[in-house]
């Protein structure tokens, strides 16, 4: 069963930025600056950041959030969870009327950055969501990752724009042939364990 | 439907700790070694930490890490997934023959912390999955926290203790009902914008 409504769905993600630094504050209050929010409706509380509106608006904001923090070379981590199709989401539907054109993608485009990524994908309200997990979804096309298994979890290492490349391709896919998908992921990049 | 096998299935939490402080190698190594765990399977890499045994275990550790972190007056978070059930899970089984008694009640119960969690709930593999979620899952009894909505996610508000308390019951009582359930969470100590 393909959903008819398709890309035009309103997506989410409830996502912390976590910079594993005393300049914490500034980090984060930095990357949301740097970072062209117009296309999504946001809101911000002490616990976390959600963000809505087109799945290609959800996937550029968070990467370049993720990508402006990690540029300070501080050890920086990213944890949250990407939603679509929850029934009786309909705030902020304004949304979906904006462009396909993602604003952060030249300025992201100049942030050259090594990652590692957990995620999980969450069909709902399937009960052969197990066959949309390992058989829908594909990764063995995905190009610039090193994919491997882990308890709970999908491991992703390599540049984080193929790592968001791969995960939006996944949730995507998913959500095609799910109408409640959700996505969970969490990316850290300079880990002093890696150095 | 209720699962037979209850309680005794193997449950498992993939989770990261972030000490949004200079010194975070020191709280994240002081907090796992104060932390007795070894009535769970561990395993730590650069992204997260899994432990995987009986439910009790796997929320008596996680809290006990959080607490520990948190003890330090350190702005800290955790971010984790509960799992339990996943088709093909059976490593780690030999933990289920621990004893129910958690190891680090009377350390844990000699810290106060307040903070701010959200979390949510997806039983899997289930048509009625909305129903379990909205009807089965009564938070209006939970003592000690503060209970809100928010996009995707139900906020608590309380001390740490109140907040685990409240999420092992709904992932106990979902996971009574549902064969495979995972529970999404972020928790937050210390936050600047509190104090
Ligand atoms: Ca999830």
């Amino acid at each position: 069963m393909k959903n008819v409504c398709g890309t035009s769905r309103i997506a989410g993600c409830q996502f912390t930025l976590f910079p594993m630094s005393n300049q914490f504050v500034e980090i984060i209050l930095t990357a949301l600056e740097e970072v062209d929010t117009s296309k999504v409706w946001k809101d911000t509380d002490d616990v976390s950041t959600c963000v809505r509106g087109r799945i290609v608006h959800i996937f550029d904001v968070t990467k370049a959030i993720f990508l402006h923090a990690a540029k300070t070379g501080e050890h920086v981590a990213m944890s949250g969870t990407f939603s679509i199709g929850c029934p009786g989401d309909t705030d902020a539907d304004v949304y979906m009327d904006e462009t396909e054109e993602p604003l952060n993608k030249e300025l992201s485009a100049s942030i050259t950055q090594q990652a590692g990524c957990k995620f999980a994908l969450y069909p709902l309200g399937r009960e052969d969501y197990m066959d949309t997990i390992y058989q829908q979804i594909d990764l063995s096309k995905s190009r610039g990752v090193t994919v491997s298994g882990s308890h709970y979890a999908t491991r992703l290492d390599g540049d984080v724009h193929a790592i968001f490349h791969t995960m939006q391709d996944a949730f995507q896919q998913a959500q095609e042939e799910v109408s409640h998908v959700t996505m969970t992921f969490t990316i850290t990049a300079n880990s002093p364990s890696n150095k």
